[in-house]
């Protein structure tokens, strides 16, 4: 049932033109999907719309301020908690994928960024340049600059160098009846006022729509080495990263992977493992060529002093040989079931030898096969619950194993998101993570931005 | 005139305990004042209130918000804008000085902190540990955690290491009517829900009182070393600047001082830097010892090559002696004339040498003398502005020339602030930098967390 006047349509289509709003069928179906593995609410959409600069997005919000008409932003329809599915058949979604130009700044290292630019694509430029975007969420070959700052993506780089947050100096916002906000600046430092930039970054399109993005860029790192370590049992691990971060060295990616990980990958493509293998680690050091070299030795001493055993990629190829093992997870667990829910909670790392065991005990519980991963330096886990598709039972089995997996996140002195957000799929448990007086916070910021409730409604919190 | 009931006062003291309200006038007038240079209005208040814990700030919130009583929050006071000074003879301050108990998780590398903690008793025990906590504001051997963390200071290794607000985790406050939020988790990554914990970074005391703050920690870099630069025309300094990132070297501090600075610092302690010098860079670089020492050689040919002066630290001794320049520079100053203004603005680095001569032609309009000096790398430039104490003419054409700096930096795409925050001093700027409707969103921000506008009234916007 279509409940909106035409009249809004109408209005929509004479502020943009014709051809940045469509409303085909397909077109309605096709936007209205993202890669959230669960079933959630998901509405065929009025229409789409694709602005093409700042004067159309501005047009479109007073539009829609004016007749009622929920707005979904949309990136590249990556996320995986429904941030980008539009819930109301009487919105439409924002496309943003002919915004997508940028400029560098080299002398001041910042970069001028439309939300649809691609991130690879960033990311590529500005390491031809010398400079560097460090945000990777595993996403980014095709995630854009928008989404990453609606959701404040994350990835392996995180620990060294700081989720997306940490990147953004600047954004201009269109909120509620079209006005134009922006804050920050193309500046290292800014403490004028309250931080409005980051409150909206990771504010998953429920405050407004960003028509540009100010980005901060760093040096590139002139060298970059990876080790594997194999591990005997999960407390070494614990200690392997604690010993090696206090020794002074900040890797920029720790990645883990529980033995379940390692045998699936193993089953899929075998690389040479030993089976017997509870736990492995690839370590990503970066900086000066020297400083590598040496910290990695470093590195490979303390981690076999503790039992691992240690190999370091020789060369590019080898690099990407230790790098396929992490890589060809995905595939794997694909190959295992044709159903996945990858969570992603976060606990602080010392915990993890008491958590992973609680982890496979809901698995057992709810008669699932879990596989779990992640970035250990930042206490990151992506617990995967596989199970067929199309049977229901198994896939209520794995909601519901889902919501016990956050709860002990949250008992853990965690948080139920690390990467992924909030969006659909998390909503009932952020009033858990903030309490009432937070809650009640949460609530009274999104009615400053948008009272009508009309940016991304349904997301994040429940008005 | 004191307004308020005794009966406010009584309540406290009943809440509190008598040892923990004190309402002598020498208290109460030696609690008044912060290290802001020009006038500001300034009340004694009715009187001054030491929370020993968070029971205690829940308890005196809860009948300040009943009885509309305002709370002046104040860390060591040693902030330059005003930000803990009473405006509001009805008033307390709450000084957190009793409250200054930390505890660090070397596991987990982070830290939880009662806001009173010294800087720097903070710093010296972490580093002690192998671990580094970075934010450096030159005031860190007397201000706290808490006053940094509501003020978002910054400091030379901003930078390259971020300011306050990269590392705090999570936020323990308190907010009208007593009620307790806590936001963040001591996790370095937590994408759920809107970024409370930063909005309350840098919020100046103005939405609440923090009772435990968590911090993230990093691995303490193993070496570090310093170089000084001279250079004959301020271009250049830009161009070298540049020339440093580009070649993917990030120095923990870049230091400027113009020539006047340097004339400054000679006169009052000759260190036998040439007289002719336009522009004087320090350069510090930290992390792998190999990688300082080849960065340093790095450093050094880049600089000779644009044709600067170069002088490298051989030892601790002479490291010492070179960063002295910058740090006598605040006595040398104090030396030429009574007063001093010191603001903060911050300019993206390329416009610095548009920008340098007509700070100077603001200071020759307005007959005073101005010192340049700041954190080049991020763009942040303090500029002094010379007058004698007790002649008011000179003092109100220093707040004149003030306001026309702040108009400059805002011209060239900078901030009215990069370290010292907004309180009363800058409070007239804000509305410009951040335009009508993000003025309205920031005083909608206030209301959320503050109806009664009881935490620091007066302060960073008008209600």
């Amino acid at each position: 049932m279509n409940l909106v006047s035409s009249d809004g349509l109408d209005k929509l289509r004479k502020a943009l033109g014709e051809r940045k709003v469509k409303t085909s069928l397909p077109d309605r179906k096709l936007y209205s999907y993202d890669a959230t593995p669960i079933p959630i609410e998901r509405k065929t959409p009025l229409a789409v719309v694709f602005p093409e600069n700042k004067q159309d997005v501005i047009k479109l919000v007073e539009v829609c301020y004016e007749e009622n008409i929920p707005v979904f932003p949309r990136g590249a329809g990556s996320g995986l908690t429904g941030g980008a599915v539009p819930t109301d058949e009487r919105g439409v979604v924002v496309s943003f994928e002919r915004m997508d130009k940028f400029t560098v700044d080299v002398d001041n290292a910042t970069a001028t960024v439309q939300p649809g630019v691609i991130t690879a694509d960033f990311q590529a430029y500005v390491e031809k340049l010398g400079l560097f975007y460090p945000p990777d969420p595993s996403s980014f070959k095709y995630s854009t600059i928008g989404g990453n700052v609606a959701e404040n993506a994350g990835g392996p780089r995180c620990l060294k160098y700081g989720t997306t947050r940490e990147y953004v100096l600047g954004l201009e916002t269109v909120i509620k009846e079209g006005k134009v906000v922006r804050s920050g600046r193309p500046v290292l430092k800014d403490v004028a006022g309250y931080d409005i930039t980051r409150l909206l970054v990771g504010s998953e399109g429920t405050l407004g729509l960003f028509t540009e993005i100010t980005l901060k860029l760093i040096p590139r790192p002139k060298a970059r080495k990876t080790a594997l370590a194999l591990f005997d049992d999960l407390k070494t691990v614990g200690k392997a990263v604690n010993a090696i971060l206090l020794s002074g060295i900040f890797p920029s990616a720790l990645e883990f992977m529980d033995e379940d990980a390692i045998r699936a990958v193993e089953q899929y493509k075998p690389s040479g493992l030993p089976k017997g293998a509870k736990a492995l680690l690839l370590i990503e050091l970066d900086g000066h060529p020297c400083a590598v070299e040496e910290e990695l030795s470093e590195v490979r001493s303390l981690l076999e002093s503790l039992g691992a055993k240690v190999k370091v990629a020789k060369d590019e190829e080898e690099e990407q040989r230790l790098w396929s093992v992490r890589k060809n997870l995905g595939p794997a667990l694909s190959h295992l079931r044709s159903g996945k829910i990858n969570e992603d909670i976060v606990v602080p790392r010392s915990y993890l030898p008491e958590v992973l065991p609680r982890i496979r005990d809901i698995a057992k519980k709810w008669g699932l096969l879990v596989v779990v991963f992640g970035h250990i330096g930042d206490g990151n886990l992506h617990v995967n619950l596989l199970y067929d598709k199309g049977n229901e039972e198994e896939e209520r089995k794995a909601e519901r194993a889902v919501d016990e997996v956050f709860e002990l996140a949250l008992r853990f002195n965690g948080s139920i998101t690390g990467e992924h957000g909030v969006g659909l799929t998390k909503k009932k448990f952020l009033r858990w993570q903030f309490g009432d007086a937070g809650y009640e916070l949460l609530l009274g910021i999104k009615r400053v931005f948008d009272p009508k409730n009309l940016f991304n409604p349904g997301k994040l919190i429940e008005i």
